[in-house]
């Protein structure tokens, strides 16, 4: 019996909302960030002709499925979840390489391609000598996500709920995730949020307040910026206290710095965990977020999920693409001893 | 003045015609392989729908731009060479990202994507524990290059012209290459050829024996048992002394055993370059290919050219995909002392 099951016999452990995109990454110069006029470690939005300008200027890349969610998910399956995926793809090869990436992952996908143009989306990833990514996304059929698409019924099987802040910025999936909230929690699911960026924050401060004070959100994950945009504090034990004193789970990740959480009056953290060298930050919340989640809803400690979490982000930034490459789960098993 | 500049100045140190290939590549069980009936550490050829069964078998995966001939130009490349690529990719997202990559890698590539269908090849790539690569090939627009496409006086411009034997399989290509191999004699240059893979050696031997005989192969890149089908001599001495007999510069390649090189008389050897981990073999014989290459044309001695071979397989199988993913030239620089 874990916690994944607290509201009734659940089908799902997650369930996530979140893009559906095909990571392009490129090493890069530190100069060629500059040049370009890129936001050095953040995600832009870019719209089709900046992504053809960008590409050009882009060195040889591979491409890995990706999406903060859907990789918080694959991270999820490879600890031993069982998951669901609701995003949208275009009816493309991209779209089908999306595809077959989250179902080989053996999590539930069954939101059917759109067909048409825009394309899938795509994010165009720079990563300097220091292992910096620096994300640049074209959203196309992604953010046209549509509420109908949404399986009020799978969302309201699943034991958590998990959300991912870039698609609040779009309207259609902005309503899907609000008839996702709704269903959740009529069906007494847990809700995890996570509020993606800074810029999205910016955007959407007051509907993400209004959600955390609603007590629409159970467990959130954020970073040190995000906190501080979100709660206006620039003091970082600030920014704890106003959050923790509504989010029932909070998780804060400062980079190389590890990581606090703080739940029912605990307070834990943990150092980042040790990588011979960091190839590609890509994905490293996101993978952090999928081993806390993990421990945390199998009732390990705080302290414990935390570690899981480190554990789970040194195996992302070790390689490059947000996608685990080895055996998860030994992976994390061999390092909690 | 170097040897990619003996017959009156090239705009071009080489220029390849080869197969215009997206790699797919995933970690795989070695019991998979046997359950899906695959050719362990060999190249299958597959239809459509035996591609849709075995990536649906398939993990996760990654995407990187391959085919043989285009990775030994994109090591070239990363070396320092001038070169072209001449292979066709369909009017598709897969045949953008190939474009991409190969023109991001400094090659000249001008053959424009074909319209409709069949798509762009790609590879499915099942990569064992131990890192080997088994890879099976949905061959798409690439085996439908037509001669006309062949830019000949490109051809006649490029010191060395590179060939690939999986291309001489299919008709249109052959044809191709035939118009090649007359365009570079007839303007003075070398002639550089793989036979790639034994199937297309069983099915082609009389034509590759032709060529030998004709002289016009000037330089051949072919591991053990593509010698040992080529010449119908089990034992590899035999085998050596037929090959290079009529071939005025022959590599033989040997896995973790090394290579053996004949050229005027002289013979060297090289093991195998240290590696801390191989993690996929894919690419390993066209990244020898495009080291011993730089280093042959660039004056270095049998034995040195060897080991720049070496070097550069070390790099391709330290990780995932067949293009380079370190400045190689630095990477040799260093190792070479």
């Amino acid at each position: 019996m874990t916690q994944f099951e607290q509201a009734g016999e659940a089908k799902l452990d997650v369930i996530a909302i979140g893009n559906a995109i095909i990571d392009v990454i490129a090493n890069c110069p530190d100069a060629l960030i500059d040049e370009l006029g890129l936001s050095r470690g953040g995600m832009m939005l870019i719209d089709a002709d900046q992504a053809r300008t960008l590409y050009d200027a882009m060195g040889p890349a591979r491409e890995i499925s990706g999406g903060s969610a859907a990789n918080t998910l694959a991270g999820l399956a490879a600890l031993g979840a069982k998951c669901g995926f609701i995003g949208q793809v275009a009816e493309d090869q991209l779209g089908e390489v999306f595809t077959h990436d989250i179902r080989a992952a053996g999590i539930q996908f069954d939101v059917p391609a759109r067909p048409g143009n825009p394309p899938t989306a795509r994010c165009l990833i720079f990563v300097t000598p220091d292992g910096q990514r620096t994300m640049n996304t074209f959203l196309g059929a992604s953010h046209l996500l549509p509420p109908e698409k949404l399986d009020a019924d799978a969302v309201a099987g699943a034991a958590v709920l998990y959300l991912e802040g870039y698609l609040w910025d779009p309207e259609e999936p902005r309503a899907a995730m609000r008839k996702a909230i709704a269903a959740a929690r009529a069906a007494g699911r847990k809700i995890a949020f996570t509020p993606s960026e800074s810029f999205v924050i910016e955007r959407h401060r007051d509907d993400f307040l209004a959600l955390i004070d609603e007590g629409a959100i159970d467990l959130m994950f954020c970073n040190e910026p995000e906190m501080a945009t979100l709660t206006g504090k620039p003091d970082f034990e600030d920014g704890l206290a106003m959050l923790s004193a509504k989010v029932p789970v909070l998780v804060v990740t400062k980079g190389a710095d590890g990581a606090v959480a703080l739940a029912g009056g605990e307070r834990a953290q943990v150092a980042a965990a040790p990588v011979d060298k960091v190839v590609d930050t890509t994905g490293a919340g996101d993978l952090f977020a999928a081993g806390f989640l993990y421990g945390h809803v199998r009732g390990k400690s705080l302290e414990d999920a935390l570690r899981m979490g480190a554990i789970c982000a040194s195996e992302i930034i070790s390689h490059y693409g947000a996608r685990p490459e080895c055996d998860l789960a030994d992976f994390v098993a061999q390092r909690m001893g």
